[in-house]
């Protein structure tokens, strides 16, 4: 196995522990846990409430902490004083802490060398090795760990301790409750005892009214556990040996449970039915499951190193953040990877991160957008908070739909978010050829959204139109304009598609005419330049000065002026008018893309996570190769650039989604079947690519895709016939077929 | 005296409770109370501490209780966690609760007729008289207070029993520093104890550092006094007999001091001074600085009782809430009468409170425009932190200047109180004949502001002039608007004096001209028609569609509408481009005047209790009586209307000093010395005003003036000579001279 599966930690810093821990998260899809190191630090309490809340918390502001455990079951929710509802930080059970003659292991205090950390993204797997070295003399220690991708409740832990000589040490470890979630205690009740001699259980019930079982079981030889009991945390311990020249091994596995799950089974139960299996077996049937995922997706890059284990830590992170089976829930902003962004959904769910899914597990893409359907009724009470009728989706949405978001410029005015739920649901219709979809179980939600969207607009006087006033698009810097090209052309797309359900569903011909003919009429504005523009307010706004006021380029341009500066500024925190034109590819030419591109791209300052994956797409389609690669690394560099620690509250999830959109859609050129019902390709590959490399399930079919420079390969797996079009040129692959495009070498 | 001089509670009903506390407020200037009844009540704690705040608290939003005690001294803040920089409500002194053989006096329990309670306006004495039907027999009981004009750190209170049968009653009374500030606890430290016998004595320590001393002393026959101390109560205690036929009669007297005070006292000192007077003393020396103010400031209103008794409201709060000699601080948003608006100052000061205190006591005056001087170096660091150069003064002000509005919209873009600053400095420099003050003290303030204001304009590509964009202005309706022209005037006026008085200090002749230059081309906004504008986005704004969403006229819009649909609508909170038309009534015609009038009014909501003021003056200049005589009745009626109870969290006193504006620069038509230097009046007295009379000092003398529908009659006490205009005929007003001008009755 290449190096292309490895993220390597190769030394111990207390600037990056933070970092590393988010980076390292593992899960199952139902749990997840933070990659914090085993035995914690003796100096940062996780039990810490903020009596003082920073004014206008919306994600990353948080009390600096050298580490932050992150404990996660998605869709246990409970209330926060501030920042209403959030995703609770459960009981941590990571803990593993060796002692020997009184010395705990302390990756600050005692003398380690040899310290290498490195999280297998091919299983999923964690292993730590270091030596340690104690009074007693000098052990090896290496721990492993990872969530069971087969038993989605189960954690696995083992280290194993090797010394030259016999050394007696105490392991212990339990279970912690007490933890905050940005700063505030969630538990109204923890239970904690003893679980049959060598393990310990913890219950807490949340604020949200669920109850949480964790049940954490040791196993090692001649071990005799005692079990401490504190009011808020669960312990073992046991004096063990290590033997002279051999090595004592200690697992811990824990599994977890909730009184919200779908099969309702109990933590113990769970831990008791693997009690028969060896570390190995279970490691096994786990590698079992990711072998299968990396089959159905693993994205090969070769010539490039860097970007090959970038796109493979967004896989993984994709794979592990999709709930199985659980259609209540669908991905967080920080993929359940930290507290930031409070465990809420964004229009992430459909713009960045269904694609993905939708091109290579359909089944998993489902329960995307039917956790949309589901939390329609929260829609509609949104909606009817506002004073409409219908359903407006929250700009944050808990699991039940509801609007958390406690900034009011989001979450009043950031309004496209409906629309791009609709587009979400378009999108797996066509993209899975299930039309029915849309006139099934989405039609409410699509009909729902249309009799909102003709409430929202105003029609102004002495104007034809309809307008859309009062919005922010996905240009977060304007706060409140007025017809926002991206917002209504999503719209439109919206009321057309609501039209057409209508008119399938028995909805009123009056009301489907009046939605075909909005969406019609809803402007995007272009100037006699034939520039896109982003906004009716546009030209009216100031001129950034960038070169005065932006002075570290390191730094996001918001960090460094007001944000009353921003708000009155041509400034862009990301594309807006372009992701338009990603969404939308035919509505606009070359020549119309290639000029919004050249007028907006010196205004953008990409302060967003979500704006370089958008012009790399672009970028892709307007052969600016170059910029396009620019735009690749600033993507996929995110949460690998453990320097800048981005990643530390958590995953930037919508930027791995895109990261599979710059290599699928962008390099190789896919046209998304928003675009097309024919498998196309326009390869676009970059320079320092040899070979690029994946699946991709088109109308049913799984297709392999592999290209250079000079040629691209079809292979189908699937039984149907597809019209294909690679670079102009079109073919109809066979089932179980090959086709190989000969083409010439840009540039 | 006339029935113009009382506010009457007729009979007590818990619904409005809380609104008479906040109209019977009663202060020195120094010290504040609110009108809580002595002996409270059973049922309404007030050491409730708020663990979840509402969101968006801005002022009035607090959990409903019956009652809200309320003591502030100007000055002493601390910091709420979530609201900033507070004023702290401090402990409460007023209790006196007469138990007759075990039943306390209960306003909701206790059988009780006869119940009055009258606030007498001529020297802010409450007394609340009532029959207590007892086990033990009926008793008349009388409660009076004051807080001292003359003492500022005294508060004298007074209960008298009478009973046909001798009847045993226990009085107690003490200091509860129990209390909170919107639900939060200020105190560091608390001390408590016995005072020389007859007394207790409270010290509290603030988190804002401050002490803050009081000290109460009940004194009546044949007492015997025991204190009972608890951790944050001290009481006193005595049996006391009411004779047969007779009259039991208990003062109480407090003093509060604080270890901010200018002249530094102690309470016990303080209490000790006056314990050899009695209580008429104390009341006589109160009614002569009272009968002081009045004569100076009363407007005597014939022919609207209703009128008259709301104005001399109004002027009564107005003179209790200017803080004595102390220029650290100003007048609080609620006049010191509630925890709402969390005693912070706004441009209220200069714009709609100074005006009264120039025209009839510039001495006071002063300390208001030099509060603007002192916390200059807060308005510097509120520029720095905004990333400017220069000083901005903030849109909530404590009392070091620091911006202390907790949300974005206001504290960000609603710049123009930074102009309105200065606009108050020229105003008294202006009617004070004083224009030292502008190139003395003022100069600082005058040219950093001026250093702002270039700094915060952009130039946009092609556009001769500059532009301020993204503010608010006086209408909170619209957040961010470019080249709104409320500020871009006042900013020219600030800019334009900032040349003039820049020159005569030495600043450089280029920044000199400079601030001329922009002065002289910041727009106003002007259509084809005449039209001023609002700003440049107003014509996109939607239609506001008010008999479709602001069903309940009883109610702000604001109420029933979602504020997303306020802000992008035309719907104004208060006049904006009318407000400017008051401050620059010579920058426009009368035809221009109207054509803004009859445009604006359909859209303006008057949500804001500052807008009908406003509408009143410029109703009279266009001759609009009946609509003057609406908006009149609106501005003066906020605080009286006991059944909406909107004076329930606190006094509007800008609306007070909008009053004495309608009725002076209104009703008599005088034009302020920003229009001119000439005394000038132009009567449009309203139709049911027999006689409106009021004193004015213009350039330092202080000339009555008295007029009816027929004649208006000046008498001059001063010691100039004042060229005078009334309604059109020039004169000369001779020291000590009286002159009367007739004219023809309007309509």
């Amino acid at each position: 196995m290449s190096d292309g599966w490895k993220i390597r930690e190769a030394s111990y810093s207390a600037e990056t522990a933070k970092a590393y821990e988010g980076l390292f998260t593992q899960g199952s899809g139902y749990l997840h846990v933070r990659g914090s190191i085993e035995e914690h630090f003796s100096d940062t309490p996780q039990n810490v409430t903020y009596t003082r809340m920073p004014a206008n918390v919306t994600s990353e502001k948080f009390p600096e902490t050298k580490a932050k455990w992150g404990t996660y079951v998605p869709g246990v929710y409970g209330k926060h004083p501030l920042l209403n509802w959030e995703l609770i930080n459960l009981p941590w059970f990571l803990e593993i802490g060796p002692t020997v003659a009184g010395e705990r292991l302390d990756m600050e205090k005692s003398r380690i060398e040899g310290y290498t950390r490195e999280l297998d993204l091919a299983s999923g797997t964690l292993r730590r090795s270091l030596v340690w070295q104690t009074e007693s003399g000098e052990i090896e220690v290496t721990f492993e760990r990872f969530a069971s991708a087969e038993r989605k409740h189960v954690f696995v832990q083992r280290v194993t301790l090797s010394s030259k000589s016999a050394i007696e040490v105490v392991i212990s470890g339990g279970i912690d409750s007490d933890v905050r979630t940005n700063g505030y205690d969630h538990f109204t009740a923890v239970e904690l005892r003893e679980f049959e001699g060598s393990g310990v259980e913890c219950s807490v019930t949340t604020d949200g009214g669920d109850t949480v079982r964790t049940v954490s079981r040791f196993t090692a030889p001649d071990a005799d556990w005692k079990a401490t009991i504190e009011p808020r945390r669960a312990t073992l311990s046991s004096c063990l040996l290590i033997p002279a020249g051999g090595t004592l091994t200690v697992e811990k596995r824990t599994a977890v449970t909730t009184s919200r799950d779908i099969d309702l089974v109990d933590a113990g139960d769970v831990l008791r039915e693997v009690a028969g299996m060896s570390f190995e077996q279970l490691a096994d049937e786990n590698q079992l499951v990711w072998d299968e995922r990396w089959r159905n997706s693993d994205v090969r890059i070769d010539g490039d190193p860097e970007g090959q284990l970038a796109m493979r830590t967004s896989l993984f992170h994709l794979h592990r953040c999709h709930v199985p089976d659980d259609d209540r829930v669908a991905i967080d902003a920080k993929g359940y990877a930290g507290d930031a962004y409070f465990g809420r959904f964004f229009w992430d769910t459909e713009i960045y991160l269904l694609p993905f899914f939708l091109y290579t597990d359909p089944d998993r893409a489902r329960t995307l957008v039917d956790f949309r359907v589901r939390t329609l009724p929260g829609a509609r009470d949104n909606a009817a908070d506002y004073g409409y009728p219908g359903a407006r989706f929250p700009w944050e949405s808990d699991s039940f739909g509801r609007e958390s978001c406690s900034l009011w410029q989001y979450r009043d005015h950031e309004i496209h978010v409906t629309a791009d739920v609709v587009y979400g649901m378009v999108h797996y219709a066509v993209a899975t050829q299930t039309p029915g979809f849309l006139v099934g179980d989405a039609a409410d939600v699509i009909t729902d959204t249309a009799r909102y969207w003709i409430a929202r607009m105003d029609r102004r006087p002495d104007e034809e139109h309809p307008s859309i006033l009062g919005v922010m698009g996905p240009d977060e810097y304007s706060p409140i304009t007025s017809n926002n090209s991206y917002t209504n052309r999503i719209v439109s797309l919206n009321l057309a598609i609501a039209a057409q359900v209508g008119q399938a569903t028995g909805v009123a011909e009056e009301e489907c005419a009046a939605w075909a003919e909005a969406a019609r009429a809803l402007p995007v504005l272009q100037d006699e330049n034939g520039l896109t523009m982003q906004c009716e307010e546009w030209e009216h706004f100031a001129e950034p000065d960038f070169e005065r006021f932006w002075l570290d380029r390191s730094k996001t341009f918001a960090a460094q002026v007001s944000q009353e500066r921003l708000y009155r500024t041509k400034c862009l925190k990301q594309g807006d008018v372009t992701m338009m034109m990603v969404l939308f590819p035919r509505d606009f030419t070359d020549e119309e893309a290639k000029i919004a591109w050249d007028y907006y791209l010196p205004y953008t300052t990409h302060d967003s996570s979500l704006s370089a994956g958008t012009h790399a797409i672009l970028a892709c389609r307007l052969g600016l190769s170059e910029e396009a690669w620019k735009f690749w690394r600033m993507s996929s560099g995110i949460d690998l650039d453990i320097k800048h620690g981005a990643v530390a509250e958590g995953i930037h999830i919508a930027s791995s989604g895109a990261n599979w959109q710059i290599a699928v859609n962008g390099f190789a050129g896919m046209a998304s079947a928003m675009e097309t019902t024919t498998l196309t390709f326009n390869p676009k590959l970059p320079a320092a690519w040899t070979r690029l490399a994946f699946p991709v399930v088109w109308n049913g079919c799984r297709v392999q895709v592999d290209l250079n420079h000079t040629e691209l390969t079809l292979t189908n797996y699937g039984e149907c016939e597809l019209p294909v079009v690679v670079a102009g040129r079109e073919a109809t692959l066979f089932p179980t077929g090959i086709l190989t495009f000969s083409y010439k070498k840009e540039g």
